[in-house]
């Protein structure tokens, strides 16, 4: 356990049933007006509702952006600056699952900031509007990072922008919003945190308190195994599942993710496998090769899942269900373009690009 | 375990050996010249060394303030915060245990606020001198905190001034400022941050995240027991303390401590018994009329202390040695005043006055 780190998570959390309502003031500290960030599913969780109480109740003015697609494109990032502007918005209230939060993130930036150099190249300047995050999934964390992952159609890959600036003000957590919230959603989303977890303690920035972080975010998502393999969830695992992600995401938001996420982006982009399928179907497989490379390691991290790697591999197998294959050509090519990611320097275990072809193989070859 | 809740720590940690030399750059955020809060004896243990050679290897220009007292006074914060304006000062450096670095979180504050009706009374505003912490001992927690508690001469006790404005925006820890800390000193602010943890468990406002939290500093501190109870200490001993101690401020940040510090206040300000030495005397004595009202409670704390609380008592009674008796006359007075601080309304057991002079008779009693 690393005592040689760097900590930062500048978000409030403000945690509970009903807490948006319950804490509406918070919301009056960031302006007038807001502009909400979200995407189509969103509108039907009872989440906008209650945004929209609150700051009906604060006196506050809001328009509402729902045209974020699933895995953000730059284009939609630009159509909610220009609203931004145009309605003059003080701050954000960024309400969904990772691909909202994460757009919203880049609108708050580009609402303020010019980037001649293109949104992938441009460092980002400090000046941003103020954001409000509420998840509608259980997985991202992007409600306590500083990061916004975009499609990155030049690169055919996802990209991370990355500051200080893109913390959100306040992450409110609230489990009803994922009530209704389909299984397969649910799982996947559940299985990008608990890799969040892990990819964490792999990092070579982990530290004490991101390992600790990290066992405490796998223990509640894991104390939750039944409910996510049986698909019967009470609203207590649900604000379990949705606790533990944030907690996973304050890991990463220090340590960064690990390979797994690098070679999960091909996935995503060439097959449109869900962000979390993607690092479920690698992750077992990925663990193996750590095992060989850094053994001390991974058995602190089978600690903290409590389990050994072929039990986790079986209950994420059982989650994930019938695995996606894939031709050795492609796996080829995703392996190499894996290993130009930089999350491959993040990682305690080095991975060549022979490593990487090796996992994908063991995860998806036919 | 409580998952309505806040949480608030909006400050960069960086954690490991010399990492104020080998992250100076981040001090450059602040402005050209800082002031340097600190007391007397922190000028040997080598923190204001690495300061110095950061700020000079920046081109930063600082001056010293090094009169601030045990247990700081109104009187020692209105000096630091003329020094603070005379030298335009544009940033705090706080070097040294709970005194300096509380005291600097007002001089920072007083440099840039009025305060027509006193400290005291006083709201606080947003506007104060940007903070950097450097603890050079391990309990206060005040490197994580908003809290700056002041000697009230008027209420014959020590008052917290309290503001998210309070909060630095680094602490840096780096356990070798205590490699020659005397051990009743390393004793009494071990004892004080678990008394933080304990405590922190204890609040109504406790919640999953802070007990977490609680819990790996239970875990931390009580890992270094040996070397408490002998006063060996490696390197690696004094930074797992200090770790402990920081993830038990940023515990208390968010629930706020107990009665067992109000009740302390007494003890300290008209016996000037160390705060975290008077906070062990009260601690188990409270903690076993907890354990009649909160029985499930007191439960999970003794889980995180890793033993009962026959055990915890002894060993904390072990740390602390002899103890100091005083007569009933006394004890009754304190349990009084006791009684008034707002602590009380912050715990999950209510004690009334009677309650806290059982404690007291019981820790203190002739």
């Amino acid at each position: 356990m690393s005592m040689d780190f760097q900590y930062y998570v500048p978000v409030r959390i403000v945690s509970g049933s009903d807490c948006v309502k319950k804490q509406k003031e918070l919301l009056c500290a960031f302006g007038q007006r807001a502009l909400i960030v979200t995407g189509k599913s969103s509108v039907r969780n009872g989440a906008l509702e209650d945004v929209a109480y609150a700051l009906n109740a604060n006196g506050q003015k809001f328009a509402v952006f729902d045209r974020v697609p699933n895995n953000p494109t730059v284009e939609s990032v630009e159509e909610g600056a220009r609203l931004a502007k145009e309605f003059c918005a003080d701050f954000i209230v960024a309400v969904g699952g990772g691909s909202p939060m994460d757009a919203a993130k880049a609108v708050a930036m580009r609402a303020k900031q010019s980037i001649p150099e293109g949104i992938f190249a441009h460092p980002i300047g400090g000046d941003v509007l103020p954001m409000v995050h509420i998840p509608t999934t259980a997985g991202t964390g992007s409600e306590v990072t500083q990061y916004s992952i975009l499609t990155n159609d030049e690169k055919q890959t996802k990209t991370s922008i990355s500051s200080p600036a893109l913390f959100p003000k306040i992450a409110f957590l609230d489990g009803k919003y994922m009530a209704d919230l389909p299984q397969d959603i649910t799982v996947n989303t559940a299985i990008d945190a608990i890799s969040h977890a892990v990819e964490g303690m792999l990092s070579v920035r982990a530290g004490a308190l991101t390992d600790a972080l990290a066992k405490e975010s796998l223990r509640a998502i894991f104390s939750e195994y039944r409910a996510l393999s049986t698909g019967n969830y009470t609203i207590h695992s649900r604000q379990n599942l949705l606790y533990g992600a944030t907690v996973a995401g304050m890991v990463i938001a220090n340590t960064g993710t690990s390979p797994v996420h690098g070679m999960g982006y091909s996935l995503t982009y060439f097959h449109k496998i869900p962000h979390g399928r993607a690092n479920g179907l690698l992750l077992p497989s990925f663990l193996r090769i750590c095992r060989k490379k850094i053994p001390e390691r991974m058995q602190e991290i089978c600690e903290a899942i409590g389990s050994d790697l072929e039990e986790f591999s079986q209950r994420i197998g059982f989650l994930l269900g019938e695995r996606e294959r894939y031709p050795d050509e492609a796996l080829r090519d995703y392996a190499h373009r894996a290993s130009m990611n930089k999350n491959i320097k993040n990682c305690r275990a080095f991975f060549d690009e022979n490593d990487l072809y090796e996992v994908f193989k063991d995860a998806l070859g036919k």
